[in-house]
């Protein structure tokens, strides 16, 4: 079920080493039989893709052939393997980005993300997203509503972050809770908070522009670190009983302390964000003493359809963080700005076919 | 329903301060209509105990006047109080030592460890068993079986700490264990997975008497972490796949760090010993990256009666480890055992109504 | 700390048989160090206060002695007692109904509502609300807000019911639920299947009244079952996958079979209704073959300080509940209405201390 | 990596209608890259294995062609296909029977069981056991220790759901059980419960052969509901409190009423046996009152390692099971005793490539 229309190259941003990106003209892929090909119309630049372009690796992930990079992308289905029923060429959607073996342990236990065979798009070796045209195995493909743009769709990725955080961190219904970071996850796990009923949403970060945004996605209170002590002021917003539970989204050792000293008895913590250092020193007797639970977070699994459905409802207008937008040509200059001007973008979005007109 | 041969006084082992247990006559004390008297017939020696012995204080909570210390406790009914319906002068019980609120949110959400105004033996201002009557409320009595000696209805004490820490960290049958410190909390916390069905034990200490101990009661594979490496040989009798679960026990910063790194993907921590220090460097990245689980442990909740049927059972034969036996008179002989001999004490047990014969 | 103000007797209606209710004057109890005294503001009445009203019984619970019923109450702190610091005269506050032992099984284990001793108001042979004061333990007294109504505190009661049916139903944020019978429980439970971030709610009943009432709380779907066939409507409004959780809350056995007809395969239904007879046909083989989960729900455990919250946030207009208003004197023209014009009433509320002027 | 000493043809038992076995000589099977190609040393008679003997269908499963039944079952691995590491030709295997795919929200969510395409041996059209050789998808073959025999690795069919029933209905360390039907499954989920540490397990069924092997395998008590109440004789073990936990093996709507009736408030009950007829009367307000939690059972998910190493600790002497030892060429007979002398036989074993001499 090949679509006559779709050409036989197309346009690639790969990456060679370091912040050198260079458009080239590659093939178009082959889909399999129960693979979907799929002409990407958004995808947001994300802090990983940001690391990899800076160092050229992430732990023990090296990029050691030229790289295709991107990996929270959308678009609509350009072509279905033959044995595809679910979808048609036209369909536009979303793109969960890691295909899983669905038969290891993990797998089989529902916790796809952990699993030791994932091929995850951007992923060193595998090419990612920043590229007019992908392949993708079809369950990892979601129908999105007409009233889901196409950038919605790309935040589905860390949206799915904060979802993921809530459903392990067991966020319930009217429940207190602090968010520290407020980078692109941080602002969508705010949304994913909301979406489970959160009460009180505290958010912490230093960059106005960050939290004016948490605010606008729902954020009951935004506490700059640069002026406040967040401990303190958790404390205050609390009367001094401490939030249910905590996420730290930034990677931060300071803000993984607070989070965790913001703790009510038996609270419960997630670590989201990915320190640059192993070891953190954490209050230990404290975890012990008022029986907190502490989640790591890892990807996600299970989340695109409620991602979806909540995007959908109406729940927050996360168009917000997209601010800044680039062409497939200038994915270069769009990881430079994402790069070096976090006081003024949120989002920053690379069309492959082609920068929408503004309305 | 005052038993008419109850005394009117008692003996007691008081502590004035430090390292200073005298033994002085007291009145026995009344009960309430809800309460139940204990004539005590046996007393385990618990790390609390030398703790206060020696400092006077365990963090926020501290010794201020003479305080009677003691909470791991058995004996026979004495008396009951005039709304008590299901003891009898003479049932021979196991005690829980510390008397919940039941009012609290703690206590409504079954979380009763967590109670802030709690009433806990040996914890000042709360004074223990070291003496020969205490009086507690009945819903913290249990009755225990003919099979069960009195030490052993004592050890449901720390034994309640590994029963409430299988709960806590999701132990399921047929899981690998790695239990940290092979104290009496941690020798009992093998029993406790023995009895949550854990397929392979491992355990670690650096006493050959502990680590033999453990063996009697149902460990798998043995470490001397004087003699080897924990991490190593754990990664090498799992064939380098890691633990489902981890228990530290001892309050040890290296062998928590280790008990964290011998966890599989998706493993579960357990933080039972409360270390001296406060801060404790932990792999943050790494809980992230296998979406770690640690669960802190304080004490337990609704863990005698399942206690009293696991001992009834035969699960282990759990007097290997009385070690150490003394009369109400010798307390603080018993206490400078217990302290200065660590390497041939296990558990050190105190009679306040005589030490038995031996059979 | 007795408020002057207080009078030394008060009006009740009091039940002397069925149908046969009397204003009487009566004293003002006296309170315990841990009560509170509530002069009662409102008092939904409920199902249970008219099967009293009719039948003398529920069950196993016989009226042998004259009773007050009405137990959905809010109200102002009229007195506290000697250990109470949590209240202070005049606070207005919400009354969870059944104060229970603390002590328990059940209790301990944080099923409170399962406590055998539990003491319910207007549950034989306690007494109720409708009556100008009651006393009652201050753990089950819940502050409200300004900006909730007498009214809507009151309404936490059968609010309460769907919030503990969500949680023990295990709703999670974007499901698809179908909930049976409009009554007020049902509509309160429509409310707290919002609050749990369901996604779409289908419901059910054969009065117009009720149906519309639903689609103002937020139910995305009526079904009026005298006029359509519920379970295949149900299917084609889910694409012929079912719900994820379905709620029962009206006790009719059709609707019942429905409920669990209606469900996906592995999903989970609540019992919230109680059906007059006994044994009800269920398909046994659907519920092995699609791994259902079936929740039996008994009142409510830890609902309050949620329901509040809920109601705070403004998550739905519940005031749209009341329909009709009584004073305490007319309480027994109250229960007729309640009893003979379903197709006009929703909530009934009784006054005792007086009916709110008309806005 | 073709074994050179497999044979191009093999012997099968072909059903051709209802109790109508031939033995014929088919191809032996090709095997896919990731598939293993098993040599069946035994295969155990299962309930649904003499439906289809009897019947010809299964509910919606009809037998449309000639099948092979048969699908608890062990062998050699007698080939391995190209992508194939983790076995290698005569490796000693327990087979799990039902390969799933993967990617269907269930399997996502590790529930595979409810999988809707999953293939199941002996579940038409896909053939079964009852032959020489089978293939399988290597992530459906378990490696067994040398200490278990053939007959043991074949029933770990019946224990995983015993395993499953025991998980899903969150039967704890200590509890108390009530198991109706001591057939196989019954018999196979007391080893079941003793793996996961019940305390009292007690167990009914008519047949003197099958309580006497409940008993072997670890019931603590046995009813024969020819000659005793049930439910009379549970309360009374239990004191008049009820069990924690009840399963339902023998699909009898009495024994299932007996069971939900047997709860204590708060228990739970699993419904494992498949009733012949769709509706049962179950008592519905004795559900909600009690709160009881009912959860369907349908086959396994993740059992099979556990099963193995519950057996291979020697947990109970489940060869006890195996009464009955028949030839390939002798399966017709093997189905006809197992039909037919249901008071003498518990597990008829079939040998397809021989019966074992006795020892």
């Amino acid at each position: 079920m090949m679509n006559s229309s779709i050409p036989q190259t197309m346009q690639a941003a790969v990456m060679h080493s370091p912040r050198q990106i260079r458009i080239e003209t590659v093939p178009v892929p082959d889909i399999a039989p129960d693979e979907v090909l799929i002409k990407v119309m958004a995808v947001g630049i994300c802090g990983s893709d940001l690391h990899y372009y800076t160092h050229g690796r992430i732990g023990k992930y090296v990029v050691e052939k030229p790289i295709i990079l991107g990996h929270e992308c959308s678009g609509d289905v350009a072509a279905v393997g033959a044995d595809v029923t679910g979808f048609k060429v036209g369909d536009r959607v979303a793109v969960e980005p890691g295909v899983t073996c669905g038969r290891c342990e993990a797998c089989k236990e529902g916790r796809y993300n952990l699993c030791p065979d994932v091929q995850f798009l951007a992923t060193p070796p595998v090419d990612g997203a920043f590229v007019q045209y992908i392949k993708i195995r079809q369950d990892f493909v979601f129908r999105i509503p007409d009233s889901l743009s196409y950038e919605e769709a790309a935040l589905i990725e860390p949206f799915s972050v904060g979802i993921h955080a809530a459903a392990r961190s067991k966020l319930t219904p009217g429940s207190t809770i602090a968010i520290m970071g407020m980078g692109p996850v941080g602002l969508m796990a705010v949304v994913a908070a909301k979406a489970y009923g959160a009460a009180e949403i505290i958010v912490t970060d230093l960059e106005p522009l960050r939290l004016d945004a948490a605010k606008k996605l729902g954020a009951d209170h935004v506490i700059n670190v640069a002026e406040q002590d967040a401990l303190e002021e958790i404390q205050r917003l609390t009367d001094g009983k401490g939030v249910d539970v905590a996420w730290e989204t930034a990677g931060n050792p300071k803000a993984l302390q607070t989070a965790l000293g913001s703790l009510r008895r038996g609270g419960k913590l997630a670590v989201v964000g990915l320190p640059a250092q192993d070891e953190i020193p954490l209050n230990v007797p404290f975890i012990a003493d008022n029986e907190v639970d502490i989640y790591g977070i890892f990807r996600y699994a299970n989340t695109y359809p409620k991602g979806i459905r909540f995007l959908e409802s109406g729940i927050a207008d996360v168009m917000t963080l997209v601010t800044d937008r680039y062409s497939l040509q200038d994915t270069q200059e769009a990881m430079e700005r994402a790069l070096n001007h976090k006081s003024e973008c949120l989002k920053v979005v690379v069309y492959p076919n082609g920068v929408p007109e503004a309305e």
